[in-house]
Protein backbone atom coordinates (compact mmCIF):
# COMPACT_ATOMS: atom_id res chain seq x y z
CA UNK A 1 0.00 0.00 0.00
CA UNK A 2 1.50 3.57 -1.17
CA UNK A 3 1.92 6.07 1.55
CA UNK A 4 0.60 9.16 1.80
CA UNK A 5 -0.71 8.83 -1.98
CA UNK A 6 -1.87 11.98 -2.26
CA UNK A 7 0.29 14.46 0.26
CA UNK A 8 3.44 16.06 -1.11
CA UNK A 9 5.32 14.10 1.40
CA UNK A 10 4.87 10.67 -0.47
CA UNK A 11 6.44 7.99 0.54
CA UNK A 12 7.49 4.91 -1.55
CA UNK A 13 9.09 1.53 0.30
CA UNK A 14 10.91 -0.54 -2.11
CA UNK A 15 12.53 -4.17 -1.72
CA UNK A 16 15.31 -4.90 -3.24
CA UNK A 17 16.09 -8.86 -3.76
CA UNK A 18 18.89 -11.08 -4.61
CA UNK A 19 18.12 -14.07 -4.87
CA UNK A 20 20.12 -17.09 -4.19
CA UNK A 21 19.65 -20.88 -2.66
CA UNK A 22 21.63 -21.09 0.64
CA UNK A 23 21.50 -16.71 0.51
CA UNK A 24 18.51 -14.49 -0.56
CA UNK A 25 19.90 -10.57 0.09
CA UNK A 26 17.21 -7.94 1.18
CA UNK A 27 16.75 -4.13 1.00
CA UNK A 28 14.20 -2.39 1.94
CA UNK A 29 14.80 1.67 1.74
CA UNK A 30 12.17 4.11 1.51
CA UNK A 31 11.78 7.27 -0.83
CA UNK A 32 10.39 10.10 0.45
CA UNK A 33 10.25 13.45 -1.45
CA UNK A 34 13.93 12.84 -3.02
CA UNK A 35 15.21 11.41 -0.19
CA UNK A 36 16.05 7.80 0.23
CA UNK A 37 17.19 6.31 3.75
CA UNK A 38 17.24 2.16 4.42
CA UNK A 39 14.94 0.28 6.56
CA UNK A 40 16.34 -3.23 6.92
CA UNK A 41 18.70 -5.32 5.10
CA UNK A 42 19.73 -9.29 5.53
CA UNK A 43 19.84 -12.03 3.98
CA UNK A 44 17.41 -15.35 4.00
CA UNK A 45 19.91 -18.28 4.79
CA UNK A 46 19.30 -22.24 4.21
CA UNK A 47 21.13 -24.72 5.34
CA UNK A 48 22.82 -27.07 3.09
CA UNK A 49 21.80 -30.42 4.50
CA UNK A 50 18.44 -29.39 4.81
CA UNK A 51 16.27 -31.22 1.62
CA UNK A 52 15.88 -29.08 -1.11
CA UNK A 53 12.26 -28.31 -1.33
CA UNK A 54 12.21 -27.20 2.39
CA UNK A 55 14.94 -24.44 1.55
CA UNK A 56 12.44 -23.14 -1.41
CA UNK A 57 9.79 -23.14 1.44
CA UNK A 58 12.04 -21.48 3.64
CA UNK A 59 12.85 -18.63 1.03
CA UNK A 60 9.10 -18.42 0.33
CA UNK A 61 8.07 -18.29 4.17
CA UNK A 62 11.03 -15.66 5.37
CA UNK A 63 10.23 -13.40 2.32
CA UNK A 64 6.39 -13.45 3.01
CA UNK A 65 7.32 -12.25 6.59
CA UNK A 66 9.26 -9.66 5.05
CA UNK A 67 6.71 -8.40 3.34
CA UNK A 68 3.57 -8.01 6.16
CA UNK A 69 6.32 -6.63 8.51
CA UNK A 70 7.73 -3.58 5.91
CA UNK A 71 4.33 -3.53 3.42
CA UNK A 72 6.71 -2.39 0.65
CA UNK A 73 4.78 -1.09 -2.39
CA UNK A 74 7.63 -2.32 -5.20
CA UNK A 75 10.13 -4.85 -5.90
CA UNK A 76 13.13 -5.05 -7.80
CA UNK A 77 14.74 -7.70 -8.84
CA UNK A 78 17.78 -8.62 -10.79
CA UNK A 79 17.28 -9.66 -14.80
CA UNK A 80 19.69 -12.23 -15.06
CA UNK A 81 20.36 -13.64 -18.37
CA UNK A 82 23.58 -16.25 -17.57
CA UNK A 83 25.08 -17.53 -15.35
CA UNK A 84 28.78 -18.74 -14.61
CA UNK A 85 27.50 -21.75 -15.43
CA UNK A 86 24.30 -24.10 -16.38
CA UNK A 87 24.69 -25.80 -12.28
CA UNK A 88 24.36 -22.65 -10.69
CA UNK A 89 22.09 -20.98 -13.22
CA UNK A 90 19.41 -23.95 -12.21
CA UNK A 91 19.92 -23.36 -8.67
CA UNK A 92 19.77 -19.37 -8.65
CA UNK A 93 16.56 -20.11 -11.07
CA UNK A 94 14.75 -22.09 -8.27
CA UNK A 95 15.44 -19.46 -5.71
CA UNK A 96 14.47 -16.77 -7.91
CA UNK A 97 11.27 -18.16 -9.16
CA UNK A 98 10.52 -18.99 -5.72
CA UNK A 99 10.65 -15.05 -5.11
CA UNK A 100 8.89 -14.22 -7.81
CA UNK A 101 5.97 -16.26 -6.95
CA UNK A 102 5.85 -15.29 -3.76
CA UNK A 103 5.77 -11.36 -4.87
CA UNK A 104 3.07 -11.62 -6.93
CA UNK A 105 1.14 -13.35 -4.49
CA UNK A 106 1.29 -9.99 -2.50
CA UNK A 107 0.38 -8.30 -5.33
CA UNK A 108 3.79 -6.53 -5.68
CA UNK A 109 4.72 -4.99 -8.77
CA UNK A 110 8.55 -6.35 -9.60
CA UNK A 111 11.16 -4.52 -11.94
CA UNK A 112 13.80 -6.10 -13.06
CA UNK A 113 17.51 -4.80 -14.06
CA UNK A 114 20.50 -6.14 -15.67
CA UNK A 115 23.59 -5.79 -13.73
CA UNK A 116 25.36 -3.62 -16.25
CA UNK A 117 22.12 -0.89 -15.26
CA UNK A 118 22.52 -1.17 -11.82
CA UNK A 119 26.22 -0.41 -12.42
CA UNK A 120 25.51 2.88 -13.85
CA UNK A 121 23.11 3.71 -11.87
CA UNK A 122 24.85 3.47 -8.82
CA UNK A 123 28.21 4.36 -9.95
CA UNK A 124 27.65 6.13 -13.77
CA UNK A 125 29.51 3.18 -15.21
CA UNK A 126 28.70 0.45 -16.48
CA UNK A 127 32.19 -1.54 -15.83
CA UNK A 128 32.15 -0.63 -12.60
CA UNK A 129 33.46 -3.33 -9.89
CA UNK A 130 31.80 -4.93 -6.92
CA UNK A 131 33.20 -2.51 -4.56
CA UNK A 132 32.64 0.69 -6.15
CA UNK A 133 29.12 -0.55 -6.29
CA UNK A 134 28.96 -1.27 -2.71
CA UNK A 135 30.89 2.11 -1.19
CA UNK A 136 27.92 3.73 -3.49
CA UNK A 137 25.29 1.97 -1.52
CA UNK A 138 27.07 3.03 1.72
CA UNK A 139 27.58 6.63 0.70
CA UNK A 140 23.64 7.04 -1.06
CA UNK A 141 22.15 5.06 1.92
CA UNK A 142 24.71 7.18 4.47
CA UNK A 143 25.61 4.08 5.98
CA UNK A 144 28.38 3.83 9.16
CA UNK A 145 29.79 0.47 7.43
CA UNK A 146 28.50 -1.92 4.99
CA UNK A 147 25.80 -4.74 5.95
CA UNK A 148 28.05 -7.99 6.89
CA UNK A 149 26.36 -9.65 3.94
CA UNK A 150 27.72 -9.38 0.42
CA UNK A 151 23.66 -10.13 -0.87
CA UNK A 152 22.62 -7.70 1.55
CA UNK A 153 24.06 -5.30 -0.01
CA UNK A 154 23.60 -6.30 -3.68
CA UNK A 155 19.90 -6.26 -3.04
CA UNK A 156 20.44 -2.34 -1.19
CA UNK A 157 21.50 -1.68 -4.87
CA UNK A 158 18.89 -3.21 -6.69
CA UNK A 159 16.68 -1.24 -4.85
CA UNK A 160 18.69 2.09 -4.89
CA UNK A 161 18.21 1.40 -9.46
CA UNK A 162 14.53 0.89 -9.02
CA UNK A 163 14.09 4.36 -7.42
CA UNK A 164 17.03 6.03 -9.78
CA UNK A 165 15.27 4.50 -12.61
CA UNK A 166 11.88 5.12 -11.87
CA UNK A 167 12.48 8.78 -10.50
CA UNK A 168 8.97 10.36 -9.45
CA UNK A 169 7.26 7.49 -11.42
CA UNK A 170 8.20 5.31 -8.79
CA UNK A 171 4.65 6.69 -6.88
CA UNK A 172 2.47 6.24 -10.12
CA UNK A 173 4.22 2.66 -10.27
CA UNK A 174 2.87 1.71 -7.48
CA UNK A 175 -0.53 2.72 -7.17
CA UNK A 176 -1.90 -0.85 -8.31
CA UNK B 1 -3.81 -39.13 1.22
CA UNK B 2 -3.26 -42.82 0.87
CA UNK B 3 -5.86 -44.59 -0.47
CA UNK B 4 -7.20 -48.36 0.94
CA UNK B 5 -3.90 -48.07 3.49
CA UNK B 6 -4.30 -50.82 5.25
CA UNK B 7 -6.30 -53.07 2.90
CA UNK B 8 -4.49 -55.75 0.39
CA UNK B 9 -5.57 -54.41 -2.26
CA UNK B 10 -3.23 -50.83 -1.81
CA UNK B 11 -4.00 -47.93 -4.45
CA UNK B 12 -1.25 -44.74 -4.91
CA UNK B 13 -1.47 -42.14 -6.88
CA UNK B 14 2.44 -40.73 -8.35
CA UNK B 15 2.44 -37.36 -9.71
CA UNK B 16 4.99 -36.99 -12.05
CA UNK B 17 6.07 -33.57 -13.43
CA UNK B 18 8.19 -31.93 -15.95
CA UNK B 19 8.87 -28.13 -15.39
CA UNK B 20 9.43 -25.64 -18.06
CA UNK B 21 8.55 -22.32 -17.98
CA UNK B 22 6.23 -22.71 -21.19
CA UNK B 23 4.95 -26.16 -20.71
CA UNK B 24 5.40 -27.99 -17.50
CA UNK B 25 4.34 -31.52 -18.28
CA UNK B 26 2.27 -33.37 -15.88
CA UNK B 27 1.66 -37.54 -15.49
CA UNK B 28 -0.70 -38.98 -13.01
CA UNK B 29 -0.77 -42.94 -12.73
CA UNK B 30 -2.37 -45.08 -9.97
CA UNK B 31 -0.73 -47.84 -8.82
CA UNK B 32 -3.05 -50.95 -7.54
CA UNK B 33 -1.42 -53.68 -6.21
CA UNK B 34 1.77 -54.48 -8.92
CA UNK B 35 -0.81 -52.91 -12.23
CA UNK B 36 -0.60 -49.08 -12.93
CA UNK B 37 -3.03 -47.19 -15.41
CA UNK B 38 -3.01 -43.74 -16.45
CA UNK B 39 -5.33 -41.39 -14.74
CA UNK B 40 -4.80 -38.04 -16.59
CA UNK B 41 -1.90 -36.22 -18.41
CA UNK B 42 -1.39 -32.73 -19.86
CA UNK B 43 0.33 -29.89 -20.17
CA UNK B 44 0.73 -26.25 -18.47
CA UNK B 45 0.68 -24.34 -21.07
CA UNK B 46 2.12 -20.36 -19.93
CA UNK B 47 2.07 -17.77 -23.44
CA UNK B 48 5.45 -15.99 -24.32
CA UNK B 49 4.22 -12.13 -23.94
CA UNK B 50 2.63 -12.76 -20.49
CA UNK B 51 4.89 -11.14 -17.85
CA UNK B 52 7.27 -13.34 -16.67
CA UNK B 53 6.01 -13.72 -12.77
CA UNK B 54 2.43 -14.10 -14.01
CA UNK B 55 3.55 -17.50 -16.16
CA UNK B 56 5.24 -18.07 -12.71
CA UNK B 57 1.83 -18.05 -10.66
CA UNK B 58 -0.36 -19.90 -13.92
CA UNK B 59 2.26 -22.70 -13.24
CA UNK B 60 1.41 -22.69 -9.11
CA UNK B 61 -2.40 -22.22 -9.52
CA UNK B 62 -2.63 -25.27 -12.42
CA UNK B 63 -0.69 -27.54 -10.26
CA UNK B 64 -2.43 -26.65 -7.25
CA UNK B 65 -6.19 -27.20 -9.30
CA UNK B 66 -4.08 -30.45 -10.64
CA UNK B 67 -2.85 -31.53 -6.67
CA UNK B 68 -6.32 -31.31 -5.07
CA UNK B 69 -8.29 -32.70 -7.98
CA UNK B 70 -6.48 -36.09 -7.76
CA UNK B 71 -5.05 -35.66 -4.50
CA UNK B 72 -1.78 -37.61 -5.35
CA UNK B 73 0.19 -39.66 -2.94
CA UNK B 74 3.93 -38.73 -4.06
CA UNK B 75 5.18 -36.95 -6.56
CA UNK B 76 8.20 -36.97 -9.19
CA UNK B 77 10.49 -34.77 -10.63
CA UNK B 78 13.34 -34.41 -13.05
CA UNK B 79 16.40 -34.20 -10.87
CA UNK B 80 18.49 -31.80 -13.47
CA UNK B 81 22.21 -31.33 -12.92
CA UNK B 82 23.06 -29.30 -16.30
CA UNK B 83 20.95 -27.93 -19.58
CA UNK B 84 21.81 -27.20 -22.60
CA UNK B 85 22.97 -23.85 -21.31
CA UNK B 86 22.99 -21.49 -18.55
CA UNK B 87 19.92 -19.16 -19.94
CA UNK B 88 17.52 -22.49 -20.53
CA UNK B 89 18.63 -23.80 -16.84
CA UNK B 90 17.80 -20.23 -15.13
CA UNK B 91 14.40 -20.47 -17.09
CA UNK B 92 14.03 -23.88 -16.78
CA UNK B 93 14.96 -23.76 -12.80
CA UNK B 94 12.37 -20.60 -12.17
CA UNK B 95 9.32 -23.30 -13.00
CA UNK B 96 11.06 -25.74 -11.28
CA UNK B 97 10.92 -24.12 -8.42
CA UNK B 98 7.34 -23.00 -8.33
CA UNK B 99 6.87 -26.71 -9.23
CA UNK B 100 8.47 -27.94 -5.91
CA UNK B 101 7.44 -25.02 -3.29
CA UNK B 102 3.70 -25.62 -4.40
CA UNK B 103 4.40 -29.71 -3.68
CA UNK B 104 5.85 -28.78 -0.63
CA UNK B 105 3.02 -26.53 0.55
CA UNK B 106 0.47 -29.75 -0.33
CA UNK B 107 2.81 -31.66 1.65
CA UNK B 108 3.70 -33.82 -1.30
CA UNK B 109 6.45 -36.21 -0.42
CA UNK B 110 9.09 -35.38 -3.77
CA UNK B 111 11.48 -37.92 -4.90
CA UNK B 112 14.09 -36.73 -7.67
CA UNK B 113 15.00 -39.08 -10.70
CA UNK B 114 18.10 -38.29 -13.37
CA UNK B 115 17.26 -38.94 -16.99
CA UNK B 116 19.64 -42.09 -16.65
CA UNK B 117 17.30 -43.16 -14.44
CA UNK B 118 13.88 -42.50 -16.00
CA UNK B 119 15.87 -44.56 -19.26
CA UNK B 120 16.89 -47.30 -17.34
CA UNK B 121 13.53 -47.41 -15.65
CA UNK B 122 11.85 -48.03 -18.55
CA UNK B 123 14.01 -49.56 -21.08
CA UNK B 124 16.60 -51.28 -19.49
CA UNK B 125 18.65 -49.23 -21.40
CA UNK B 126 21.07 -46.13 -20.20
CA UNK B 127 21.50 -44.95 -23.41
CA UNK B 128 17.90 -44.90 -25.03
CA UNK B 129 17.13 -42.72 -26.73
CA UNK B 130 13.52 -40.20 -26.42
CA UNK B 131 11.24 -42.60 -28.77
CA UNK B 132 12.35 -45.67 -26.87
CA UNK B 133 11.20 -44.07 -23.78
CA UNK B 134 7.88 -42.78 -25.35
CA UNK B 135 6.96 -45.96 -26.74
CA UNK B 136 7.90 -48.02 -23.46
CA UNK B 137 5.12 -45.20 -21.35
CA UNK B 138 2.30 -46.46 -24.01
CA UNK B 139 3.18 -50.01 -23.60
CA UNK B 140 2.81 -49.84 -20.10
CA UNK B 141 0.54 -48.21 -19.23
CA UNK B 142 -1.14 -49.72 -22.00
CA UNK B 143 -2.00 -46.72 -24.18
CA UNK B 144 -3.65 -46.37 -27.70
CA UNK B 145 -1.85 -43.52 -28.56
CA UNK B 146 0.95 -41.34 -26.67
CA UNK B 147 -0.24 -37.57 -25.63
CA UNK B 148 -0.08 -34.84 -27.82
CA UNK B 149 2.91 -33.20 -25.49
CA UNK B 150 5.68 -34.45 -25.44
CA UNK B 151 6.23 -33.18 -21.91
CA UNK B 152 3.23 -35.04 -20.60
CA UNK B 153 4.76 -37.92 -22.28
CA UNK B 154 8.36 -37.03 -20.21
CA UNK B 155 5.94 -36.49 -16.91
CA UNK B 156 4.60 -39.87 -17.18
CA UNK B 157 7.78 -41.60 -17.89
CA UNK B 158 8.85 -39.68 -14.42
CA UNK B 159 6.08 -41.37 -12.71
CA UNK B 160 6.14 -44.49 -13.74
CA UNK B 161 10.12 -44.55 -12.93
CA UNK B 162 8.98 -43.28 -9.70
CA UNK B 163 7.07 -46.59 -9.11
CA UNK B 164 9.53 -48.50 -10.46
CA UNK B 165 12.21 -47.29 -7.72
CA UNK B 166 10.28 -47.76 -4.65
CA UNK B 167 7.90 -50.62 -5.68
CA UNK B 168 6.05 -52.07 -2.85
CA UNK B 169 7.57 -49.50 -0.74
CA UNK B 170 5.46 -46.93 -2.28
CA UNK B 171 3.19 -47.24 -0.17
CA UNK B 172 5.05 -46.93 3.15
CA UNK B 173 7.20 -43.84 1.65
CA UNK B 174 3.24 -42.17 0.86
CA UNK B 175 2.76 -42.45 4.69
CA UNK B 176 3.42 -39.08 5.81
Amino acid sequence: MLKNKNSSNKTCVILGLDPGLADTGFGLIEKRGQQVKIIDCGSIKTKAHTPFNQRLESIHLELTKIIKKYQPDIAAIEQLFFCKNAKTALLVGQARGVCLLTLNQHFLPCHEYTPLQVKQALTGYGKADKKQVSQMVKIILNLKSLPKSDDATDALAIAITCDHSLGNKIYHATQT
